[in-house]
């Protein structure tokens, strides 16, 4: 049969040297599990700038599209800031979500057992946490026209953004929601402005319909973002699957992630429509940025890169029982006591990227 | 001279009741400190909704118009949700901050010492946080045009919002961060999503060009909306000044609410220009919202709603020691062991809204 087809985008900042780590697990998968996959190397974000002049080369999404699975790393840092809108790096990750139809951005936030005194967050407020985000990404006001800074003829700026939902945008993400509830603890909380918003409103509605035309026997609750960022931070645990618009998917995401502490040790996938033939365009990717103040330094920690790779087997190439090796062998470093500086403890071993790396790699 | 002149709109939910309390003390005030005041009494939300068929009557309105200060209970409750968008509770609140022009909405999130074990965070990430978050309150995506949902020729629905912001709406909030920092620890962190967002991108070059033209003595950081909600979480003590968009400072304010875990004790602010005349219009209300879960029942906490009316001593009449008065009331009442459900502590005594009134009114 076919290898499976993979491009790996290390991208910028800490992304290659985790990236690093994973091409070691590969390799290692393809002496010892018989796993072989053909894979591309791709240029996004900076590293694309510096090489082609632009965050994602036509290249690159041909390349997307070809995979069977994209693993990426991270995008941008301070050398790019002062970049026009247009060609900033960012907008490379945005592109391939567009492009390739990634309108579903799956964000666990989960507090690993050995990581518990790792949150900010007391422990027993925390400890067991296990939430799914799921965020739309391919819509909203991320991508919403008309847009863009205007001068007036009085010489004065003014700054517009569209947010734009259609229900068949709201439908399907809301079904990959609804989904993954039932393999999970069957609660979906659906997050917006409906008291303000318009599209809140919409979205709310078509949410309650979904609901109750394909899944009545899942819970839904409806909660305005502002109260579920509240509820986050002081009651994490009431929530299993959390729905939201590409904007708060943004925010709660990212600080459902804060809850853990533990950033460094979380993955995320985006994933496409399944098409006709069966296939589904999907990205894997940490939620850690590129954290340019660390890059290069050999500090970072790997997991969250490996982790990634390990939903990507599992989603993509359906290799449930690899993807556990590697989730177990990273469990047990961290039981081991190595820590890397992000997740640094009093009393445990401060290591590397690649001794971390190295300690997956011998769990495996 | 005039009595000043006081604008009291309980609401719905635990409004009236907390708002009762406060009642307690102007009385008081008018006996003991010989402040009097002329109090008209309004109608707003769904109490508003009941009498007149509207959340915010023309005669509220004026009556806004007229007072010195309003201070605002809250809107909102089950009972309203099935109304259509535009009868809603809440535009009450939004109607009174677009007519009155009150565009810098000003949440403090502080930790008081006996409290810092109402926190879901741990005690050292909270103890003595003071962030006060200076929220734009009258633009962005909370009244941009065009906004509405749509039904297409195929019968499909569309819901649009626009986040819009010109170039003096964001200087005019901003100015107001940047003045209050210089009160303060002397540091701004603007938020927005300058790398997706247009209006962010217009957002954080005004607020530069501001910083640099008006107050280069200010320490401004610029920092992602995403990014802020995770740094909140995290390390909190990190801010001083936080300045935000009508619809990131909906959400952040929140968060930094929750942080503290007695968002019971948590007063605001929304004010608007100061007029040729001198008179700035401002409204004070609790952060908390109407609570309908517990309304009519005796246990809510009159404290956010007592320190709503201390900054309104002291921003609007200039009556420092009366505010401090209170302030330091409230403060005694918690050192002694007085507690209301929403703050509630092993070992302490639970007491409900008379009490908690009663209590800090004989500390005056
Ligand atoms: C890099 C940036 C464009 C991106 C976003 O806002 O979507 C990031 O914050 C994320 O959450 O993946
Ligand atoms: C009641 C609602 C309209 C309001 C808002 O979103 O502004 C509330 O959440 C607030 O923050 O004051």
């Amino acid at each position: 049969s076919a290898n499976k087809k993979l491009l790996v985008l290390p991208g910028d900042g800490i992304g290659p040297e985790v990236m690093g780590e994973v091409r070691r697990v590969i390799d290692w998968m393809g002496r010892r599990r018989a796993a072989s996959f053909d894979i591309e190397e791709g240029l996004v974000g900076g590293a694309a700038i510096e090489a082609t002049g632009t965050p994602c080369p036509d290249s690159t999404v041909e390349a997307a599209m070809r995979a069977d699975a994209v693993l990426f790393g991270s995008v941008g840092g301070p050398r790019w800031d002062k970049l026009p809108f247009e060609q900033r790096p960012e907008l490379g990750i945005l592109r391939l979500r567009k492009d390739l139809g990634l309108f579903a951005n799956l964000r666990p936030a989960v507090v690993l057992d050995p990581l518990v005194d790792a949150s900010s967050l007391k422990a027993d407020v925390v400890r067991g946490l296990d939430i799914m985000i799921v965020r739309e990404s391919t819509g909203g006001i991320y991508f919403g026209e008309p847009r863009g800074v205007h001068t007036g003829p009085d010489g004065k700026r003014t700054g517009i953004d569209t947010e734009v939902y259609t229900e068949d945008e709201i439908a399907r993400v809301a079904r990959v929601a609804f989904d993954l509830a039932r393999k999970r603890r069957n609660k979906v909380t659906s997050t917006e402005k409906a008291n303000v918003m318009q599209s809140g409103r919409l979205w709310r509605a078509v949410v309650s319909e979904v609901h109750q035309a394909e899944f009545p026997d899942v819970e839904l609750e409806h909660m305005y973002a502002d109260n579920a960022a509240m509820q986050l931070c002081s009651r994490p645990k009431q929530f299993d699957v959390i729905l939201a618009s590409n904007l708060f998917g943004d925010v709660l995401s990212d600080l459902a992630a804060a809850l853990t502490g533990s950033l460094g040790m979380l993955p995320s996938a985006t994933l496409g429509a399944v098409q006709p033939s069966g296939k589904r365009h999907a990205l894997y990717e940490p939620i850690h940025g590129s954290a340019p103040d660390i890059a290069g330094r050999g500090v970072a920690n790997p997991s969250a890169q490996m982790l990634s790779f390990a939903m990507l087997l599992r989603w993509s190439f359906g290799m449930e029982e690899d993807a556990r090796m590697i989730e177990a062998a990273v469990e047990k470093v961290l039981a081991g006591g190595l820590r890397t500086a992000d997740i640094m403890q009093p009393g445990l071993a401060r290591v590397g990227t690649a001794v971390m790396g190295e300690a997956i790699l011998r769990e495996l």
